[in-house]
């Protein structure tokens, strides 16, 4: 928390965007899900360096309804411009009934859920959506043409842990295949294509031009359905809010040039709000969450597995562990936050 | 058409609302859904005769804020209660930017994108969605605790035809297996399990108390996604709007008794529509989702494949087929609807 604040202080943040950017992050690893925290450091640092993060924006609302605004992020850190959007949209569940913001002119936004959980202490359902650099293939293509475009959405429950799902909407994220190329193992068929288009067990298939393949694998296994995801989450997040979409994403990478005919400003991404009681008393409603969420943990595992899960359960295993016994950060990530700290001339993590 | 109709005002209902129902279910026969357009008639003259079916429903706004609103469809068809919540969604758009409607106390509700392609004409994006008769085992679970769940999501274009996803969160819908079953073929691995959970290759398991698997497969290829995806649709509709949800949710088929400890009314379902200049003038917008459309259009296909489809694309092509060389009706279906004109004493297909 300390080293992130550090190096987001040295690209010149404000205090309170600092704190911001660090929390998200911290969650992150909290969590479990290391591909998300500290370890994208020093590409946020290198975007920066490259000009394409500004550290001090000037976030601001360019269109607004009772349950709508569009707003331009004027190239801020994600993890700074999308809690700012919920803000927003929740203050807009709070009148209209529900809350919708469109954004653009953003960059990486950290963990979709960070920005979700924001709504469940109002007693509102939040979503958030995003979408990212091109690695993925719709259905029958070759080309990578979209993000692994996440979405996430949670859900208040009243005594139980609530309902919070975050997920990309490919078979596989960029972070499981690094896990394989590190350990020289193979991936399951179904998870990339090479260049070319055929299917690839080769998980360094992804740095020579291969792609991710949307939630489902192949047309027989349902592919279609992930490439409409991924493509609704693309719309959604640039499209709506006039960010350069599909194969034009600015890329999270700082050595990857950016588009020379974008399409629009920056990465976008879609957040939401609705106040549970604009539907039906808040009660009423956590009560019978309650009762669906002990239903499906209580449901009798298939041979082989221990219990049945609830969307927001594995996250919430690791933080309790992570609490406890610390959060694991490998070396390759290490090295790399050491070399960070003597670049920005700041105190090593 | 003109038979769906006679079977309709046999049930009792008045002829705005056999015109509605109807033409749902021959547009459904027409973009080649044959599991949703006639061959459901006699499911559905069923569930009147049992009693769970009400011709002349009595649909009322029980609830309701600028951009909300919950809806009960007195039990009444699915078919012409979600058209007037869409109605209401559109009208909600109109001034407050979006509309977002829940519905309890419904029935079946046929093919999803016919709901959400009323909103294209208005400049709206439309979304809909549906819980169903519990057949899909949740990631890790041997029980079927959700429904095949379907997801629509229609977004306007300009001069190009617009993007009309619309697809179960699971592998596979229940009417691909009947096509099996009727061919004496094997099941792909990854569509199914049998009743303790275990996958298996064989269609008829889902009669002898085996499951769907949810949009993935299996874990290792994201199957927790399409359980995510799943669970969300279910509480939209049911949790939210205080209908039926997970196990709950009443079957489709008469012959299956409702649950004796119901946990809300009827079936579930959520609609919704944002209107497109509530975010961007609406000329920019459709001027980038043709472009959009374009490019993934005109993506080079992978090997083996002729060309990379948008979503909509292959229903535009049945309907094309079919409004020139008419619809196929197979053999099963036309005895069973000969059977149906017998026993309500109407003139046969």
């Amino acid at each position: 928390m300390e080293f992130c604040q550090s190096v987001f202080l040295k690209m010149g943040c404000n205090e309170d965007d600092t704190r911001l950017a660090s929390d998200v992050l911290t969650k992150s690893d909290l969590r479990g899900i290391d591909s998300h925290g500290v370890a994208r450091l020093s590409g946020y640092t290198r975007l920066w360096k490259a000009g394409r993060i500004n550290p001090t924006p000037n976030i601001k609302i360019v269109h607004e309804t009772p349950s709508t605004a569009t707003i331009d992020g004027d190239a801020g850190l994600g993890l700074v411009v999308t809690p700012f959007a919920m803000e927003i949209a929740m203050k807009k569940a709070e009148t209209a009934g529900t809350g919708w913001v469109a954004i653009r002119n953003s960059n990486h936004f950290g963990i979709a859920s960070y920005h979700t959980e924001l709504a469940l202490k109002r007693d509102m359902i939040g979503m958030s959506m995003t979408n990212a650099s091109p690695l993925v293939a719709p259905t029958f293509s070759s080309e990578r043409l979209l993000g692994t475009n996440p979405i996430s959405v949670a859900i208040p429950s009243g005594s139980e842990t609530p309902f919070i799902a975050d997920f990309a909407t490919t078979t596989a994220a960029n972070g499981k295949l690094e896990i394989l190329q590190r350990k020289g193992k193979k991936a399951p068929v179904g998870w990339i294509q090479d260049k070319e288009g055929n299917s690839s067990e080769d998980p360094h298939e992804l740095k020579e031009g291969g792609a991710l393949l949307p939630l489902g694998s192949d047309y027989e296994h349902g592919s279609h359905k992930g490439y409409c995801l991924g493509g609704i989450v693309d719309i959604f997040s640039a499209v709506l809010s006039g960010a350069n979409y599909g194969p034009w994403a600015p890329p999270f990478v700082s050595f990857l040039p950016l588009s020379e005919d974008p399409v629009g400003e920056g990465l976008g991404h879609f957040v939401g709000a609705l106040r549970v009681d604009a539907f039906r008393p808040s009660d009423d409603f956590k009560g019978h969450m309650d009762h669906w969420i002990r239903r499906f943990r209580d449901s009798i595992p298939a041979p082989g597995y221990e219990k049945v899960l609830i969307p927001g359960d594995p996250e919430r295993e690791a933080e309790k562990d992570r609490m406890k016994n610390g959060i694991p950060v490998n070396d390759k990530v290490l090295n790399d936050l050491g070399d960070l700290a003597k670049e920005l001339g700041i105190k090593p993590l």
